[in-house]
């Protein structure tokens, strides 16, 4: 298993967790990782990619565990003055985070792509497996509310998604080209994965990207999805909510729905073993195994358990 | 003398001190301070106005006195996480001061020229006297060198300003206008004092926005400036170096050849007092006092003196 080459599409913390327990059971150099920054934002003019960095966060040991985002131990001081100034501070920046978007501002100025400036940061903070972004182009998610359209971080921290979604959009995406290697790293792995993330929010706009939805397709067999939806609910943020008001069954057969012209396999927690006859009639090989990735050893589990549901897996 | 109007034409460190004294003198909401724009730079995009922040820190009780700038107590966070991704990290910025750069580029986003943005900043940190940068226009000072020109920041802070400066330009003043209220503040004022800053590269950018200079010539007999030259040495900083490899003589008399046709009175120290014959001559009224600003006291002093010499003074 240590050989086989691992591509992960992964949004922020449910994909940046399924992460940890895949790098420890494969060679993490045998790992790409498929990014999304649909919800990336420049606040005071700096480029912040908030799954990027969870990821980057997360992998490299810095992360804010209780939290899920941010550095362990971060202080706000920069952006208690910037607030007592009078700017909007309802993103919250630490200020070791304020550096790495600093770094990442100062790269992008001088020209560099956002996929070589990731590769930048992710070597200068020691991670093993390949980070790239969708797309080195502006996408965005916009968020239809009933009070309109907001731009994700809006809908998502600032009101922290308490609207019905009505409608999702990715600004950008139709001019979007996938960032070098995107393609590649889906064509020549031997398993894709599609984290536990929000399929909506995380995993679309991956996919929003011209060439990608495709390139992912033509891997079917060897594509395994995690679900993000357990029992019904999201362990985290709004995906089982999103499935209601867009349309969908709120559960992992919902979630098959989704991925069914994607993934060959779909991972289900136990809790919903029950519903695995359904998810095959759509299509997708069930896999009834725990995912709730409550500590260290229930990670590995889970990436061993999806590496198993691939190819040759079925 | 508390009903008196007084504009002052200031750099960083010298001018805020001075000012310290003046508005302890006059009331500061009779007291416009015109501010130097041509050494604000961009790092990571972050707009960062040095001399305006020094005045508004300096005023405001903020300021780290020791160094004569930045916010006193500030810490490196951010800045040592960039330098540790990678980034250049030669202009130090502390985590406070990063707040007030991140609510100032946040409103010139958002559209606001300069000089209302450097209002709301001032408003919130509770400074009484009016800020104003010179121009809302970009206007950067730039350096010549043996090794060719560069900009301001790279010669004073990178390069510690150890290079001989052969010459100074002012990128984009001619298409520069005075901020609003400055040309007023000027023509409306009792008096007008050029504070104790380095001509070159503190007063002349302000004067080299069309309109400035005329307007303070227009003012002369009521213009008093403070030589920053003590027995032909600068207090801090390379105002000495820079009279000689411009070919003026390093002194106060070299400081009143500059400033011949703008002011009615020049300040001179006592050290400096065999010079007042040879400023005369020139045409300015030689006031000799204590110039070194070694503490409150002596910042008062020099503030009674400067409005002493003005118009009706001589």
């Amino acid at each position: 298993m240590a050989d086989r080459r691992v591509t992960v599409l992964a949004g922020g913390v449910g994909g940046a967790r399924f992460l940890q327990g895949l790098i420890e059971v494969v060679d993490p150099s045998a790992v790409t990782i498929v990014g999304n920054v649909g919800d990336d934002l420049e606040p005071y003019g700096l480029h912040v990619s908030p799954d990027l960095d969870t990821v980057l966060y997360t992998l490299t040991g810095r992360i804010d565990a209780e939290k899920g985002w941010g550095v362990r131990g971060d202080t706000p001081r920069a952006l208690e003055q910037a607030r007592a100034l009078g700017a909007e501070a309802w993103f919250w920046l630490g200020d070791l985070d304020l550096g790495l978007h600093m770094a990442r501002t100062e790269m992008l100025r001088a020209g560099l792509p956002l996929s070589a400036a990731t590769a930048r940061l992710a070597a200068a903070m020691g991670l093993r497996a390949t980070l790239l972004p969708s797309t080195d182009d502006r996408l965005r998610t916009m968020i239809t509310t009933p009070a309109g359209e907001v731009d994700f971080q809006t809908y998502y921290v600032r009101r922290q998604h308490a609207d019905a979604v009505l409608g999702i959009r990715f600004d950008g995406a139709e001019a979007a080209r996938p960032a070098p290697g995107v393609l590649e790293a889906i064509a020549a792995a031997d398993v894709v994965v599609i984290a536990p993330s929000n399929p909506f929010i995380s995993i679309d706009p991956i996919l929003a990207v011209p060439g990608i939805r495709a390139a992912v397709e033509a891997r079917r067999d060897d594509v395994v999805a995690v679900s993000p939806i357990v029992a019904g609910k999201a362990l985290r943020g709004p995906a089982a909510a999103m499935l209601q008001t867009l349309g969908h069954e709120t559960s992992a057969v919902g979630v098959a729905g989704l991925y069914r012209s994607l993934a060959g396999a779909l991972l289900i927690d136990r809790e919903d073993a029950a519903a695995a006859g359904r998810v095959e009639a759509l299509g997708l090989r069930p896999r009834v195994t725990g995912t709730i990735m409550a500590d260290a050893d229930a990670k590995r589990a889970l990436a061993v358990a999806a590496l198993a549901a691939a190819g040759a897996g079925s």
